[in-house]
């Protein structure tokens, strides 16, 4: 288990079931288990981790870019997502997980590539026994806030 | 500019100078121009445009999963964000865009490999001369949807 | 039960549990159940009301201004959060409930009084077990739109 | 100017082209000028400000209770528009103001009148030359938030 690469799908869920929501994101951080596929695809990394706070990292490149020459909205959109619902499953028990069931973005500043790397930085607001919110912020190196959103988040389910 | 291998960015931007918005994702739906290159990246194709409404056909595959074994949020908020911006766009004169000031999602049902294609179809609420809005839903074959959103856009100001 | 000022707020509960929303709300707009007290005290009415879908009217009087001398935006998210929650309650069976989780409101043009009676139409979008959605707006006479909206709403857990 | 009964709607929007909004939401907040109609209503006082921060205090009575027996969503969304915009505008100087593009609430816990008083604190996020976000919470004595939100606030145009 300790290379990402032999860790499928599956077993990642089977994983999360015997690991509290906080133990399997400093899991995750620490390379032992893979990050979801979108947030590898889009070179996202989760880069700290606390009871109800999460950092991600992650840059603006060109290959993220929309129509008018700045990042699309659904790189901070999926930036924003990773963060907030991480944060709101730090607080989550071994076998219980969120999921998102709405989500909302400010879009505040253009985000460029010449920005470089921007953090995601999200806490939980509120978590009640079926659901969750919290809030997060997309900032540069000098704080500069470029997107900003929350989200809620509702428990899953199992699957029938 | 029959080929859009050699449609550069800054020519795309370009482009848009001369043609109106629904002459530009006109060109762009008979891949005469390049779709965006995060909408290229996550596999999301423009299938129809008219004044006021487009929609966007893309997949949920697995590349595009977070941790849960389900499309990312960030799947469905970026073919909600491409499809809710060209419709507003739709209805701008040559050299005038709108982006994104915020984005809200809903999130009703799980995206799946399964699921097969889906599409985003997005009409304009309301365009006045500062601000936009439309709504737009993601639905499968049969009409079911799995996620649905509004956004608001803001006329693009000339960059400084 | 025919006067509205004998049916207590306990007993409207009381009724609720007998009757589905659709003819509780069936019930309000006969006049035989009274309206909400913030519905009443914004003179906003009950005029339609069918599976999925309401509509409430009122007016923007001076009353509910806020400081730059148009509507407050309480008064809309009020007249759209009423309409949004019964337009999903009229899908609920005898003794169930959905109560507002979030709120989602964009405000498209000034309400002043002189734009005179204002309509709130509001549909269902998605409805599942334990949450559900839907999408409203505000027009006038001529079909302008004022501000419009959606929500999620979830299922009452009974009262501890 | 003493009596705030004697200051008219259009006096009050007269006085605003003198005063920055922090100068005038400190004289509302001393009774030299008059709260807005709607905030006035609903019993809602300001009870701080400053730069990019104001405070409103009220109670959830039942004269604004919903079909439910708790506050209608129209209570918590009233509070966060008059605050989140307030914050806003503390940061406008004479002559400008913003007004509400989008209002967006978490209703995270029910409001009875037996809570009592609350208190809806806004903090502004960001403001630019056209756009202000800010975010707010309605929280009771002990700092239990019942509610949540974000705005987008616009600059008001000259009415033509």
């Amino acid at each position: 288990m300790t290379n990402p690469e032999t860790v499928a799908s599956t077993q990642v869920t089977e994983v999360r079931r015997r690991l509290s929501g906080l133990e399997f994101f400093q899991q995750m951080m620490a390379g032992v288990l893979p990050p979801p596929p979108m947030v590898a695809l889009l070179g996202m990394r989760l880069v700290e981790v606390a009871e109800g706070r999460v950092v991600f990292a992650g840059e603006p490149l060109e290959a993220f870019y929309n129509g008018l020459g700045i990042a699309h909205g659904g790189f901070a959109a999926t930036m924003l997502d990773s963060a907030l619902g991480c944060a709101i499953n730090t607080m989550m028990p071994a076998g219980r997980s969120m999921t998102t069931l709405e989500l909302k973005i400010n879009y505040t500043r253009p985000l460029r590539r010449e920005v470089g790397e921007v953090r995601c930085e999200a806490t939980v607001i509120h978590v009640g026994r079926r659901t969750g919110t919290s809030e997060g912020r997309i900032v540069d190196a000098q704080g500069k806030i470029y997107a900003h959103g929350t989200t809620t988040c509702i428990v899953v389910e199992p699957r029938a």
